[in-house]
């Protein structure tokens, strides 16, 4: 690429008017499941801004959804389990995820590849512990007393459980990358809440298994957490060969961090966007020149895009990033 | 001390049923203005756990409200403050702090210093960024946008409301020390959403100036917030003598980041506590193991008892950490 590759995650979403216009009347789950629309609002900051990649618009729970888990995502809540899993009976309602149950995917993808010309299509799932805190809690949790629960009392079901969630992620993603997908973000929204032994014992097994599972494909693998600096280490050596990095970790500690056999995503942070355009250029500044120094760097933010940010302010840091790294 | 000590953030708090029995029908705010009802609440744990430290019980906004702040408590939501802080013209609703208005402080401290006996009461107060983020934001806040934005885009404006936070707070903090609290905690419950830069630049200056301040009381003076691991060197080097680190980090890290002039307070993660005796027992050893070369240890949860804890678990680990390090 002639440029150091800039794309943001949630980039597709409500700071969007053309995306509030889609949506209008229309809930997330039926949003996620109409190919039509998911290559409408997957293609919307692409034209808009010209960044680098598209991020396949859906949501971490489409795959349980797929597999017959009774949800819903609220708004302003997030995903609501009907029936959260407590107990060994609880894993039959866990099966293998048909790749025929997830066709709208599929189609979605080979829509977008055809839409999309030469800018990559990145592919997105929810990491096993992410998706088995939902399933637990029976919805999103600030401090994940009954996930933490199950998986340092519980270390049998555990296991179990993400090992399930592993192979219905793999699936998924698999889905995506032979219908065209040219790289795939597995998404650990919540690992960063997990001290790194834990991670290592109970967690990290299952995220190597989806990574592995998915190794033959031949695409790059990019796995993300929030506020996982501690475990950023770990989070490549489960099989990335992208890691995300949030806005916490400088870009040169985290390359310390990882090694010099990954490259690094990251690492504006998405409130720095309120602050005006001075100070979005001098943080835009400060992020490039943290990672000036490494193998390999795709611009983003830190975490998702929030509902609020201008969408002419993100105009502007693509092209600052564009404008800054011509080689 | 003939073991390491042991006491934990929000000890006096919701998980007691004794305590929710004595705040029935009173607010919060009400509860942090009365000496006699913040002696009950200070020495129920002391008089149930048995731990090696009473924590003072008030909330960080008591001083602000003792300014002149118009804010409530709301229950399930946190602070909110009336009229946020937008400019220039708001920092005259900020004036210093006089000692005669938190009186109740004074003789809250004084009642329980009598009580307590041999064992210290820890003063307690909220550090300046994060009375800022509730000042400007009005209420808490996932993000902090508001705040960011201020402390980016108009660092002059920002550095006088941190500024005026630090006197505040070096009052209140020096009113309960001359009173006979044996040690204060300045707790800057947001500080972990700040990148390491931006910490550097807009923030440490005025916890540095609190923790100066409050340095002729010859108190120890311990320093805390959640998510910092990439800050805890510099929130020692802004003047701590004992730096709190929460359970992300493992304590034998973090005594590497912090050095070895400073003691450590942590780091059991609260949400441990939920998983059944063994899992505590593991959890507890665990931390003790990688505190064990540690010139100082204080024993503490990574973070606040959460509400729904089993005090018998808190028991329970007490009488561990006080058997295991016997001397």
């Amino acid at each position: 690429m002639p440029h150091t590759p800039v794309w943001f995650m949630r980039q597709a979403g409500r700071s969007l008017p053309e995306y509030r216009k889609v949506r209008e009347g229309v809930g997330m789950l039926e949003s996620c499941s109409r190919p039509e629309l998911i290559t409408e609002i997957t293609l919307q900051p692409v034209r808009r801004y010209g960044v680098d990649a598209a991020i396949f618009f859906s949501d971490i729970v489409v795959p349980l959804r797929a597999v017959g888990v009774d949800l819903d995502i609220v708004p302003g809540v997030g995903p609501v389990i009907a029936a959260p899993i407590a107990d060994w009976a609880d894993l039959d309602r866990l099966p293998l995820l048909d790749p025929g149950a997830v066709s709208y995917v599929d189609e979605a993808v080979r829509l977008l590849v055809a839409e999309l010309g030469a800018t990559p299509l990145i592919g997105f799932a929810g990491a096993p512990f992410t998706l088995a805190s939902y399933l637990v809690e029976g919805g999103p949790s600030k401090n994940h007393e009954r996930t933490k629960a199950m998986m340092l009392g519980r270390p049998d079901l555990w296991a179990a459980l993400l090992d399930r969630l592993a192979d219905i992620t793999a699936v998924f993603l698999r889905v995506q990358a032979e219908a065209g997908a040219s790289a795939l973000q597995l998404f650990d929204s919540w690992a960063g809440a997990l001290a790194p032994a834990d991670y290592v014992r109970s967690v990290m097994p299952a995220s190597a298994k989806v990574l592995a599972a998915i190794a033959d494909l031949g695409v790059p693998r990019i796995h993300f957490g929030v506020g996982t600096g501690e475990l950023l280490s770990l989070m490549g050596e489960a099989g990335a060969d992208v890691v995300g990095v949030d806005w916490r970790v400088p870009m040169a500690e985290a390359a310390r961090r990882v090694g010099p056999d990954r490259a690094l995503q990251g690492n504006l942070d998405p409130a720095v966007l309120f602050a005006g355009p001075e100070a979005v250029d001098a943080a835009v500044d400060d992020v490039l020149a943290s990672a000036a120094a490494l193998p390999g760097h795709v611009f983003n933010l830190g975490h998702g895009v929030l509902p609020d940010t201008d969408p002419g302010t993100l105009a502007r840091v693509v092209d600052r990033v564009h404008a800054a790294t011509v080689r």
